[in-house]
């Protein structure tokens, strides 16, 4: 039996919604709805508009919009064509420009794996910047700098990853602790569960990622 | 417009179902339902067997096996409760223990992105011990434990993954050379693009994971 947390509150004032998979989880769904504006990247503005979202702006090389959506949208639509940043990236740094610092990404995951891998390290990227989740049909992702404590639900699944091999991290409140662990491959510190309201993570150096699922065992 | 490559083969003679996204993309879903043998993580065993399939083994702690279901399968049921590996881990470890070398792993992403990521991962241990690669509906990944020169078809996207932030690669025939990159992020050699009929990726250390699209520009 699935439950979403009831504690968690995911609301930002901006939702970014990328180009992978569209929501249907209740949780990025209502997030991106009851958002107080909607930034799209390019590829998703069509699936936005169709639901009744009025995106700010959408952001983009405009190569995926029809020459009738890009018409329509007017002065919404951003141009950039940098070669150097994904669409969700584009739509980042439209955001940051414009001084709005609570962000949720939503739809970042689930097409492409090497865009999902992608868009998922550009969190440790903009956490350095602004206040941000990312939100998907199966759980969030948050990035944390330095030693944190992070809110849980006893039984939900915890994974953590890390960039560098090097860094030890520790833990308490979860099931299968972690004792001055270095992560060299993804796995390995994956398939965890909180035992309680929030468990603590420990570590020099950062960035760490965790992922939260909505389901609690 | 796609173009799937038509002179890549990734035929194995021991397809391993995970419990992830069931393929629908033609190469993944081909390659399961022309495969000398299946070995299904449990979780995925009843969807096989709904389109046909008749499994050598299904392997797991059998939780998501209908009490009909597990008797069905009778001593094809391979009970395996280890809490140290995860089921794509317990399908490869009764593969590899059968003598089972030419593996193709399908259904391993597209669900919860904790187990995209460690599933992903995992392939760079079994690498040293079979040849395995892993088919999603978007792509392959393939992990390399030195220099490889890489088949390709001019335009199809590529996008490199590296465990270790201090090993340098570099590459000849890929749109956007790496010239001695360390990657200390996911997203830093994705999007890239193949120009012709291979690539080379030059590195000391691995193991590296190189994903390409079926979808070809």
């Amino acid at each position: 039996m699935e439950k979403t947390d009831p504690k968690k509150d995911y609301t930002a004032r901006t939702v970014i919604l990328a180009n992978g998979n569209f929501p249907s989880h209740p949780v990025p769904y209502g997030v991106l709805m009851e958002a107080e504006r909607v930034v799209c990247c390019d590829g998703a503005a069509e699936r936005a508009i169709s639901v009744g979202i009025d995106p700010v702006a959408v952001v983009g090389d405009g190569d995926s919009l029809s020459v009738e959506l890009r018409g329509r949208l007017g002065s919404k639509f951003i141009h950039d064509a940098n070669q150097d940043d994904n669409d969700l990236s584009k739509a980042f740094n439209y955001c940051r420009k414009a001084g709005w610092k609570s962000l949720a990404i939503v739809g970042a995951t689930g097409l492409r794996e090497d865009h999902t891998l992608g868009n998922i390290s550009l969190l440790s990227d903009y956490v350095t910047e602004c206040d941000v989740v990312m939100l998907t049909d199966h759980g969030v992702f948050t990035v944390y700098l330095r030693s944190a404590t992070i809110a849980s639900v006893s039984g939900q699944q915890v994974s953590i990853f890390a960039f560098d091999p090097m860094m030890a991290i520790s833990s308490r409140g979860l099931k299968y602790s972690l004792n001055e662990m270095r992560l060299s491959r993804w796995w390995q510190a994956t398939l965890n569960e909180a035992e309680g309201e929030s468990f603590r993570l420990e570590f020099n150096g950062g960035p760490v990622v965790v992922y939260r699922t909505w389901a609690v065992r």
